[in-house]
């Protein structure tokens, strides 16, 4: 029988951390219950203790997921790990993952302190976290650069204080695939009792080596990895759990592992995650990109014509590509739409937002011959943020002429009062995003606008993606219409009411 | 003295081999420039036999080209030699490269030609390559899965030819490191005369791992590696070259090597080609990524300003990122326009160009406050497609308002007549397009629609994409403005023109 390879994801907490990805407790919800559906062992929710809100995030994560581990991470400290031993609280199976840095660069000059004192405070930290948990995950920060030795007597100690998992990340993103494997290989045997635990692989992406060096560790002795949907994450980001997933799948006669995943939700789990952060997905992204399973080449066209395996070492439909799927129309009733949402995993707690939600879904069908599954994605996404919004759009209108400056006029409301607004501009959205600005006065800096289409087709609707800075705070705003201009006063709108919303927060870096 | 590796950039072969990412001659030349500014050894400049038009554009890349080797791609036959060398004649340094297929699976089900037919005709090609050139390499295709004594017969063969380069490509994206290091080392060790060549890898991302395994094969002993910029190519793509670059530059302690790049050039080429192609770089993309070197997290920005190598191994200035600069203002002259588009390598050939382009530049100043140079770079990409076009924009007007259904008036220029369309649409941008349909009726699919803005600010020029398939046929197009519907206008238009000038091709997969 082949071994378990489990599946950890933290798309909700380092993916999170990726600049102005951060996601309000619904829409992290969301993507929790599609983890559970992929199958993914250990959903990392959150940082409990980065804000009372992550807490919540965390804690009502844990009470809707039954098949998988919920897990939030918690510096080495009493106040972290009592943050996150609530949080988990209501999970079925919960766990907290402690982590403190170990390399001597990050002790001396981050932490400022003794080795000694390192070790001191990791099996405090764990000793603590065992009160709420039989599950403790411990992490050395920085592994990749720090001492073996240090680091086998570091989990020695932690193993002996009950940590069940070992996580060695690769916190910079600056391990090479063969060494890794040494280093596991090393540490495995140097450390006492290693066979009682599970071994961790945790990698960054910086030179490109995230997925090769995940593996390595697994052929190391990991049997964990730690990863992230699209391969979201700080900076270049973590390793992608597609790519991780399918390269175990596919090569089983080298890896010769089982996963609990069911691949058929990869691609949806995939455009949830990036519908939601306004991450897009690049079209020659492994696995998940619009790309990965294109043949473009005559030559190749023909190869894959005559045996379908000269040019395909995996399938489409077996990571959930498929064509779109007309699921809805403008004839469909509300029970079609309340059962379609309910398939999706998307239905709405409550009937009022279900009728609100339907409501739009007619307003879509008036305007778009075919509702595909991502139309209801971005409807209800749409939907849920409804409620927390200081700013809201009631009616717009633009004309754009050339020769002529284009102009904005819209009808806004403000925390209940009606204000209309007005400004030209360099260009339709900028006409609209000035005339907002002529309300919301809000000294922010655009630093990023982009559009995707939702589904092919020219009536397909326009998601549009703003990013904004105000000091050092970055929001996304999303939105989503048939009308571009109308999109991107959403998500110009909705960036604002979230930087109104928002708070600081600190974010850890494993 | 540590060792040279040389790069050899395909972005202009396999690169372009991605769905829609087919380049015009001009758009090449651009690109081939770049990649000599780089540092690239090796160009690959196109497969000279798909059409009359990449032999073409390959010679005028031979002709312009004088730091680097120009190569052309050719299959293993008379006719492919024949094109390729004819195409890399006016080229200082010239090679071919060709390549047939040695993996079981695709000499039986592709070729079908016995082992003994495929070594016959890899020498005959070699020997008649030979006669155009002293630079030749030779590919086995699919080699990953070829078997070993097979690769080390036929390559023996290809070396007692005249082979110069010897490159095991990964045709289906399926290797694994570790066996890929040992995969290079048999091969090595098992052909005669293995030292008189160049070892060279050619990976393919399918499973994540294109990076790994190309830097697994060098420590296998190969030193040459194929890549592409943004790791563009078929499917999931090539392997990164400017991962390459920096994994190998980040990690001279385990690779100790040298390259020729100049890595403050990745950034500029970056850009370059996912402007051209019309292929977005996802955010969290490394080296090239928006967010590679963006800090988010709390502790992490801490530990940062505490000691910067905590976090950073490698520092965004070195790859080229700066801060948008200001170039050139309302107020700058054609003298400064002139020169400052000669530092970016964007010189327009004729006076006409020059004077067409500085015009477009005086327009977009007066409804844009500061030009940056991914500005000058979108506006000479417009300019240089201009002359090919059948369709032109003359001006358009479009009022979008809510509760009413958006309407498109456009005058558009059709092979010098001028034509009156309008139409109405789900939005402003759907309604630009059926008016263009209802002059151009192209029954064509719009597969894909994306904007991104070039620089950040309200005023930014919106970069719009436009996908189009017909029958079995996909181009893109672009289109730039401070206005979106413009924009897509545009776009449209200039895929709609892509269509009318093309032709189909033939295009190799190695």
């Amino acid at each position: 029988m082949s071994d378990r390879l489990y599946i950890f994801d933290t798309t909700l907490r380092d993916g999170e951390q990726s600049p102005g990805a951060s996601m309000t407790r619904d829409e992290k919800i969301r993507i929790a219950k599609q983890l559970e559906k992929l199958g993914v062992d250990i959903i990392e929710a959150g940082f409990a203790a980065a804000s009372p809100g992550d807490a919540e995030s965390i804690q009502a994560i844990a009470e809707v997921i039954k098949d998988s581990t919920v897990c939030s991470l918690a510096r080495a400290n009493e106040r972290d790990i009592r943050a996150a031993g609530n949080a988990i609280k209501p999970a079925t199976h919960g766990r907290i993952h402690t982590f403190i840095a170990t390399s001597p660069i990050h002790m001396e000059k981050k932490l400022r302190m003794q080795p000694d004192q390192v070790v001191e405070a990791a099996v405090a930290a764990v000793k603590l976290a065992r009160e709420y948990t039989d599950d403790v995950e411990f992490s050395a920060e920085d592994a990749l650069r720090s001492e073996p030795e240090f680091l086998c007597r570091i989990f020695d100690a932690v193993i002996q204080a009950g940590a069940k998992t070992i996580n060695v990340p690769d916190t910079v993103g600056y391990a090479v695939p063969h060494l890794t494997t040494d280093f596991f290989r090393k540490l495995i045997e140097g450390t006492p009792n290693s066979d009682k635990v599970i071994w961790s692989a945790h990698c960054h992406n910086d030179l490109g080596m995230a997925v090769s060096n995940s593996l390595a560790a697994v052929l190391g002795g990991a049997r964990q990895v730690e990863c992230t949907i699209n391969g979201l994450g700080e900076r270049a980001g973590n390793a992608a759990l597609e790519e991780i997933v399918m390269a175990v799948r596919t090569r089983k006669d080298i890896f010769d592992l089982t996963t609990r995943i069911d691949t058929t939700q990869i691609v949806p789990a995939s455009k949830l995650v990036s519908s939601i952060t306004g991450y897009p997905v690049q079209p020659n992204k492994a696995v998940v990109g619009a790309n990965a399973f294109a043949h473009e080449s005559g030559i190749h066209q023909d190869g894959v014509l005559k045996h379908r395996e000269t040019y395909e070492i995996m399938s489409a439909e077996s990571v959930g590509w498929a064509q779109n799927k007309l699921t809805l129309g403008k004839l469909s009733g509300r029970n079609a739409f309340r059962s379609r949402l309910q398939e999706l995993g998307v239905l709405p707690d409550s009937e009022e937002a279900l009728n609100a939600a339907f409501a739009r879904f007619k307003e879509l069908a008036d305007k778009k011959r075919e509702i595909f599954d991502e139309d209801l994605y971005s409807l209800i996404g749409d939907e849920s943020n409804l409620y927390i919004e200081r700013y809201k759009l009631i009616s717009l209108k633009v004309i754009s002429e050339t020769g002529e400056q284009p102009s904005a006029h819209l009808v806004l409301n403000d925390s209940g009062d009606e204000k209309h607004v007005e400004a030209l501009g360099a260009g339709p959205v900028d006409a609209t995003f000035k005339a907002i600005e002529t309300l919301a006065c809000s000294e922010t800096k655009l630093l990023l606008y982009s559009v995707n289409a939702i589904t092919s087709g020219t009536d397909s609707q326009g998601e549009v993606t703003v990013r904004l800075a105000k000091e050092d705070r970055v929001v996304n705003g999303q939105g989503a219409d048939t009308d571009i201009i109308v999109a991107s006063a959403k998500a110009y709108l909705s960036a604002l009411n979230r930087l109104d919303e928002g708070i600081h927060r600190a974010h850890p870096q494993v």
